[in-house]
């Protein structure tokens, strides 16, 4: 499933291909130079025809005529030249070519769509791997490899994130944003087009990389989504956390990426889903994916949700009890024990509770501020805890890094620092940075989101992935459909058969009022239509009395379907076979109205019963389920068992691609739900 | 209205009351300090009854003993000192007074409730003003009037941004990083607990300063709601745009103000419809009011709503879509004219439309880049311009300010540079930013934020505050009543009375099917208890048969009320009185499913049909009013005459305070609106 990038993020010998002044724009003596500089401490060969000697080195003609087999040609020639070169090269015996050219079908184009078919068909016959085309190449930070072809990325770090973005202009900007905040990477690659190496194979390679402890995408297109899935499955329990920022949550960003890259385009809500199984964090900015890295790269999992915040601020602690309430964050609760510690050390007047604001007695003191965040931090109902706290800009800021340090030593929970906003970060702010041992995120907003962030990935790195179950090839054809939904909680609403109006009273007495009657008759296929219906029937009387009424209008009566009538709260609930991501279970308020809203959630499969209640936890109309306008409480716990029962009857089954039951009616506590209609669609294959 | 803060931050003559070197932990000497670092101009007196010498200034016992009479105190004192103190002081002219202390009765406390009741009582008696108390002083850059105890203020330049916050402790921070991003204030005010002077007042103040063009508060509370509102549109009227960030989205952060600020909480939502009304921007973090205040700072505004955008990488474009459609822009459509100037210059292969991406190969040339700047900005379907660009961040970074410049110089339209990410801004960029005359943003997301807020803002500049017309007391008693909600759009369903059960059957006719059948009968006072209503007749005959039947069951019929039965799409539409901000209009979608959404739109009166459409668009169900599931469209015109006719309904009366029309039921299109049930609750006092 997955290839190999070791030999372009390892290699053992490198050749320029396209050796000159010129070539690329630059771009090769760029490298090469860049290569120097680093101290690259492997064979690097200049390649091109035309040339002898190039930087006080020799120049081949070709792979042929080097001395010896290349592990990764870095190609820097236009791109109508690349198919023939690597025929070349592979023939002898390269075995990995990094592309940065453009024009391989990116727009569309036919000429640039042969080219990338003769590239790929070079990979299936000599096992070739390519990197891009169309991409601005890969950073190996401890192989001293910087094939990147500009000077900057000289100045990158050492460090624990692995970095893969498909945008290559985007890439270097936020490799140097990353570094001025203090974090170092392991391997940095631009993957471009993919048109062999993809996102899944780079996550994979860093997974395997024991210096990677995180890793942060920028993604466009998903080319391959099983191998993401399993690469993403693997990077969680290797409890490497995934970051990722990704176009497409509207309909012309998604448009822009697919045209961009080729890559297709997928459901992003589906996607969601899937960051939501695997413990991937979608973070919603370029730069709130450097701050929740930041909040990750202490390597620190909370054990629950509950986050602890303290600044001295009451103002501050206003917008922050803001945010936490927009990110769904659920806050400690201090325990007796903790507020008599705090209350002797806050200003008096201030209220000792979580968020706490010191008071601005405690903003010059970093002493006693850290002391109260010792405390704080303690508490046993505080998972996660959010410390104010700036980085001196200029040796004239005060700075006490032991006060803060002394919070982290303290404890072995996650402890993030925040200052309300950004702040220029100075060698002397990263070397404060690093003193302390803590990250330092700027903003509430995006603290409380990585705050979140940590809290849902530790929640997934407990649980695992749920495993898909093989099929079971249950057969549901016919009555066994009936049979099998009620057996997965999908209580049909209840009804019978009577042979006489009278019969009829006593069936709907025994089924509970009110019920609907329906002739059965050859001659009344459209029941309404000859007066064969009655809904809401209140009694025995009323029953028999229209059943009555009904076989007086029609005749060759067979008998009467009697059948419950359920009030109760519409849902939708569906499982289906999503083209890219497999099988998803999408739920949420039925009805015209609410479905304009589309007030829904999708989860990948398998969904158990606490999956689902958080799926029903997540909608905005979820009041309606509650006691709402004087009317008890709906049966939530029914409904959650028909979603984890419809998800186990999905699984069981190969024969149909989509499972709708439009109504679910959910009736009162205790009353179950009734699955009024339910529609099949066969897989097409 | 406004009380007048000339006293405080421009003064003639100060003193400072406390002046020691260990009062207010220092405060007073890092004050005078301050002062005399700033050069202010005018005298400084020092009062302490302890001392005759301090800092080479004679000490003087008490105002009474002073040569002059003093325009501002500056009182750093215990605050159980305050009261007597002031009363001295006041009592011998003294104009305003600045005070530090906290304890006034922040927590609830008594004794400093008393305190502030004290120091109100010597307001009123001399006309004392009084900033504070717990704050954090104020700064006022052309009087070179430091007043904040810290030296880092003094590095802050002079500029065009009034600022006021009610939070110290976030104050300087905010100020430091908007002056490290290259903004420059007129005058900072923290506000405290605004004792006497309020938010009000301070804006007031620098919208009547010619030096201050933009005003940034943080709010936390709104004590004079009317002289907000006044200020507000004074501001608005004098082109000043007004952007704060305000604590209390949630209902924690709500409480959290309450008890820091002492003032009211008010309903959030109906703060928006303020600042809709108003034109002010309410940003969403602190960070996001710099870039907004910066996209303010070059004084431009759009003549319309579409915006033009330029980067050269493929990813970024795609990002932009996503946040232009998460914020409601507006993306312009280039002219062919346009398309047809850009395609020789960028990368091929890249499509020549809005959002551009250049393609990779113009990131390094500023040149040919602008050059794409300068063709899109002249596009007449233009009317704002977002331009990548990042600043230096030393001196060996690219960099060409006359690229970028000449982009400004070719056109009048506003033009915002943005960052993909935020990056630390030096000596250097501030240079380069000022030599290129444009604001440099930070974060595609805060750039399309605040492009977003440059529309709304010109959009409200061009069109006014509505004013409030004084109300004709219109008498809605009885009859009155419907015929008012008739003739203001407010349809009643039709209906009619009908002595016969014939007449009933041709009323129903007339009136239209289906139709709703009623008894009228002193002995049906519960009609449907004694079978006296029959819904959804059909036709004549049935309405006919169904009065019969009734007239059976019941004695003493007078007649039948035979109503139209209408099917539409539910909305509720209410005017009332806010406690706060006067007369609101509360929009939103029907039914009890939707209600649990709370989708509804909330807007100061009056409004008119614009707005009345712009409140229906900006629901998450508007979908429900178009086209739906094959159903045709309902009547929005009607729906906003009716809405627009609520409004005058409303505003022409003063016996009501809440008109809540629930259903108002929409129609199919040119079928207009039916008012089905009209609820009113008088006015209490």
């Amino acid at each position: 499933m997955f290839r190999s990038a070791e030999a372009l993020l390892r290699p053992k010998s490198i050749a320029i291909v396209g050796a000159s002044d010129t070539s690329g724009s630059g771009w090769a003596r760029a490298v090469f130079d860049n290569l120097a500089h680093g101290g690259f401490p492997a064979r690097v060969y200049l390649i091109n025809p035309k040339r002898d000697r190039l930087w006080d080195q020799p120049v081949y003609p070709s792979f042929a005529a080097l001395p010896e087999k290349i592990d990764l040609g870095i190609v820097i020639i236009p791109a109508p030249l690349v198919p023939e070169t690597l025929a070349e090269a592979a023939a002898n015996g390269l075995k990995c070519a990094l592309l940065y050219a453009a024009r391989f079908g990116e727009g569309g184009d036919v000429e640039g769509q042969a080219r990338t078919q003769a590239v790929v068909a070079l990979c299936e016959k000599y096992g070739l791997r390519v990197s891009g085309p169309n991409c601005m190449g890969s950073i190996s930070l401890r192989e001293k490899l910087l094939l990147y072809p500009a000077p900057r990325v000289r100045a990158l770090p050492e460090g624990p994130v692995g970095v893969v973005f498909q945008s290559g202009g985007t890439f270097q900007f936020w490799l140097q944003q990353a570094a001025a905040r203090g974090l170092g990477f392991s391997y940095a690659i631009s993957s471009g087009n993919e048109l062999d190496l993809d996102l899944a194979d780079y996550i994979n390679f860093l997974v395997e990389d024991e210096h990677t402890r995180l890793i942060a995408c920028m993604v466009e297109g998903v080319r391959r989504p099983a191998a993401l899935l399993a690469a993403a499955e693997k990077a969680l329990a290797a409890k490497k956390p995934i970051l990722l920022v990704k176009v497409g949550r509207s309909a012309a960003g998604q448009q822009a990426a697919v045209s961009h890259t080729g890559a297709l385009a997928g459901d992003d809500a589906v996607f969601d889903a899937v960051c939501a199984k695997y413990g991937i964090t979608r973070c919603p900015s370029l730069d709130d994916m450097i701050e929740t890295a930041l909040a990750f790269s202490q390597g620190r999992l909370p054990r629950g949700e509950r986050i602890g915040m303290a600044i001295s601020s009451g103002g501050a602690k206003g917008l922050f009890l803001d945010y936490a309430q927009e990110e769904g964050a659920t806050l400690a609760t201090l325990t007796p024990e903790t507020v008599a510690k705090l209350q002797p050390i806050i200003d008096p007047g201030v209220p000792a509770e979580n968020p706490l604001d010191t008071g601005a007695g405690l903003a010059t003191s970093a002493v006693r501020f850290t002391e109260c965040c010792r405390i704080m931090v303690a508490d046993p109902n505080v998972d996660l805890f959010a410390m104010y706290g700036m980085l001196p800009i200029t040796a004239q800021d005060p700075a006490n890094a032991q006060a803060y340090a002394g919070v982290r030593a303290a404890t072995d929970k996650p402890v993030i620092c925040f200052g309300r906003m950004a702040q220029n970060v100075t060698d002397l702010g990263r070397a404060f940075q690093a003193e302390v041992g803590l990250p330092y995120l700027h903003g509430m907003p995006a603290t409380v989101r990585a705050a979140q962030a940590l809290v849902r990935y530790a929640a997934r790195v407990r649980s695992g992935v749920a495993p898909l179950p093989a099929p079971r090839g249950l057969d549901l054809a016919g009555a066994g459909l009936d049979c099998a939904l009620a057996e997965h909680g999908l209580t049909p609403p209840r009804s019978g058969f009577a042979k006489t109006p009278a019969e009829a009273g006593r069936l709907a007495a025994a089924l509970g009022f009110p019920v609907a009657v329906k002739i059965v008759s050859p001659e009344a296929s459209h029941k309404s239509e000859v007066g064969g219906v009655a809904l809401a029937l209140g009694d025995e009387a009323s029953v028999a009395t229209a059943a009555q009424a009904m076989a007086e209008r029609v005749r060759n009566v067979e008998g009467f379907l009697v059948q419950e009538m359920v009030d109760g709260v519409e849902m939708i609930v569906g499982a289906r076979l999503d083209a890219q991501y497999g099988p998803i279970m999408v739920m949420g308020l039925g009805g015209v109205a609410v479905e304009a809203m589309r007030d829904i959630a999708i989860r990948l499969l398998p969904v158990d019963e606490a999956l689902a209640r958080e799926m029903i936890g997540s909608l905005r109309g979820k009041a309606l389920l509650g006691e709402f306008r004087g009317r008890p409480a709906r049966d939530v716990a029914a409904l959650a068992r028909a979603i984890a029962g419809l998800s186990r009857l999905f699984l069981a089954q190969n024969e149909y691609a989509d499972f709708e039951i439009n109504p679910l009616m959910v009736l009162g506590a205790g009353e179950g739900v009734r699955a009024v209609d339910v529609r099949l669609a066969r897989r097409s294959s």
